[in-house]
């Protein structure tokens, strides 16, 4: 009777979590649902962290978890790792905000344009979301069109410019209040007869299609290599720019980018999380032509894209960080990578058994995420089959680990390796998750 | 023979930057007109900052500039401040992206609800762009309507949704690529018969109207408190939202908002910048009935605003950032005050009596900004009056107090006082304006 024991587990969490649950109570006075990012919440309430280090999160009741949340996957290298603790303190007493030109750009873009080939010109921004509303404005100006191509379940941030088909159900607007969705169309992922056609459909106003190579919070779900080199070639004999966000893959499964590895040319790339080593950044690539439409200094103001920036874009503290992580990730060398996405299929291939494929695992090298078919799903190549998989057991599964076990992924979503993490936190996942399995069967 | 006097400040400015001048080549080639925010270049080249400390800002060539622009005017308290420099390396060794709820964000809310009381509920997000973006969306949704006012000149970050007449001229798009500007209606500052009719005019549609108080980039001008309060009553007598942008006003002038120093009853106020100690911060505070419509746990897909946060949202560093800025402000209270606007009060008399009342100064308090009239102007109550002055002699005014006196505005920029300025500071700048003005007559 698996009730029982999430009703255990509820029990346990409460009575461990008892400074938290008083400080959620007042951080719900404060703060809408408590929280600043929806997702952070979570039933009955989510714990409030005091601390994090490498590969754990410390709550105010002094209990650790094994993170694999990771900062929003930012965190590659796990918590507060000591070369950015380090730069970043000594940064912190140079000046956070000097509000001008500083040196530290020049020092993350040396190391992103190496990396990202296509990455000719680069300006940083504050957000993911802030990122690829400016990619939109770029393929708008450009083309001079203004249909945006996005994928069901495709996550680029909160921006008015992409706010649809997010979440289930993909038919419904994701907020009220929202006057733009017209300019936006949906393709449904990895189904390439269906996108042409859809793509075909418009393709007289098509200013850009905008995709994930990866699928990160629509479910972990790869976009096959023939699918995107079909929209990237449509894209192209169409004049329309085709936009990778690379925001959750750049850098996670090698030192720079998926595009490279499956031939494509995207005409911007978009990054974020882990090239600012968890501190705030959203940064827009593009080769010279498409990034100049932005230059103030050689467009007027009647054929410019305006690509502002902010008070925070491009600040010191978020530059340095950006720098030593991927100075201390390049030194590691493929070591880094070996690692993590060896225990990413170690993982996958370790749920898969113990779940005796009960469930279906998607993800890609450190990522991962569990889905728990309804429905007669068999396969999960989309956001709209994640959608009808059992959210709910999902969350059950995440949340009694949280319970008893230690182990910290946000409930429903997917999980990224750091590091930090070691092969003995792969078998305290094995176990939990085995002791789960068995609790199904009661 | 002014033009004399600009080649020499040109020449001066050239020998002592050599080395900004290298990296600000390296910075063109990597990134767009070698900057991240636009307003940040100016010619020849912007110098390159290494460190900035109390009123300093410290160039690569190891120069000094006492510093008027202070952050994009969010270091009220100076540069690298004491307290919040210790709260905030220790929060790095606590961890800088823990990626789930934490404390921080309350103790900041505590201050900002007690200081700004319209604030019932508040939720941060990552800059002032993405807080008015969500403010327009809240306004949109609640009332179901689309059309949002502003004003001519008015500046809440370059979100897509209030990307219109920023700047001059007014009646040219912003940017290539924008496709929502039709919901978009523009108002002159301070003309409130053309303004009412412009808003009657549109009324069965009016969402909200967003307004600074003063406004910031726009040229320093405060609205009228007259101005202000009609807007608010017509308003809510039209059953439309109006909202205060106080990301520039909110604690710079009192601590906390200054729609309670003018009787205004607005129903989103958003901050930013000061609240949050010069690291990235957006607030948005309203109303327990208002912000409920953002709660994803009482609201479904087909009836909330999505305001969903970002990766970055209330992250540790920059909530006990904020707090500490405002712990250090609340115990100097009123002395803070005092000081910095008698300072930006003598700044504007001063700067008025050495250009013999050639010069308009507007501002208030701590903020001011010289403007050079042209075509007539005689007083400058709104954005229009400002942009047909003088711009160009007003960056060669800045531009030469860069080079000669060691004294950093942006240039065409309005200054800002903080708390690290002294007496002799104004000194300074008042010999720094007697040369320019002597050379003015030559």
């Amino acid at each position: 009777m698996m009730k029982l024991e999430m009703k255990s587990a509820l029990k346990t969490y409460k009575e461990k979590t008892k400074k938290s649950a008083k400080l959620f109570a007042e951080s719900k006075k404060l703060h809408v649902n408590g929280v600043h990012h929806n997702i952070r919440f979570f039933k009955p309430y989510p714990f409030i962290t005091k601390a994090s280090k490498g590969k754990f999160l410390v709550d105010v009741d002094s209990n650790k978890y094994v993170d694999y949340w990771m900062g929003h996957w930012s965190l590659i290298l796990g918590h507060t790792e000591k070369n950015i603790k380090q730069q970043a303190i000594e940064q912190i007493k140079k000046g956070w905000m000097h509000g001008t030109a500083n040196q530290n750009a020049i020092l993350l873009s040396e190391k992103i344009t190496k990396a990202v080939p296509m990455a000719e010109k680069i300006r940083y921004v504050s957000t993911g979301t802030e990122a690829t509303m400016y990619a939109v404005r770029l393929a708008r100006a450009i083309t001079g069109r203004k249909t945006i191509a996005k994928i069901d379940g495709g996550w680029h941030g909160y921006t008015t410019d992409l706010l649809k088909t997010v979440n289930w159900p993909f038919n419904q607007s994701e907020s009220e209040g929202l006057t733009d969705e017209k300019h936006i169309i949906s393709l449904p992922l990895n189904d390439l007869e269906k996108s042409l056609s859809m793509l075909q459909s418009v393709k007289k106003d098509l200013a850009g299609i905008v995709i994930e190579p990866v699928l990160g919070g629509g479910g972990a779900i790869p976009a096959t290599k023939n699918y995107l080199q079909s929209l990237d070639e449509f894209s192209k004999k169409n004049n329309s720019l085709f936009m990778l966000d690379e925001i959750v893959t750049g850098f996670r499964f090698r030192y720079g980018c998926l595009y490279e590895t499956m031939n494509l040319k995207p005409d911007i790339v978009t990054l974020g999380k882990i090239v600012g080593g968890g501190f705030p950044i959203g940064v827009i690539c593009g080769s010279e032509e498409i990034m100049q439409h932005a230059n103030t200094s050689t467009h007027s103001k009647a054929n410019r894209t305006y690509i502002g920036g902010g008070t925070f874009s491009a600040n010191p503290l978020s530059m340095i960080a950006g720098y030593s992580n991927l100075m201390t990730m390049k030194k590691k060398g493929k070591s880094l990578y070996n690692k993590i996405n060896g225990f990413g299929n170690d993982t996958r291939k370790m749920l898969s058994k113990i779940f005796n494929n009960d469930v279906i695992i998607t993800g890609k090298g450190s990522l991962f995420m569990t889905h728990f078919p309804k429905q007669n799903i068999t396969e999960i190549t989309n956001a709209m089959q994640a959608s009808k998989c059992d959210i709910e057991k999902l969350h059950d599964y995440h949340f009694k680990m949280i319970a008893k076990d230690g182990i910290f992924f946000l409930p429903g979503k997917l999980g990224a390796i750091s590091d930090a993490h070691t092969n003995s936190d792969i078998k305290s996942m094995k176990k939990a998750t085995e002791t789960f399995v068995s609790d199904l069967k009661k």
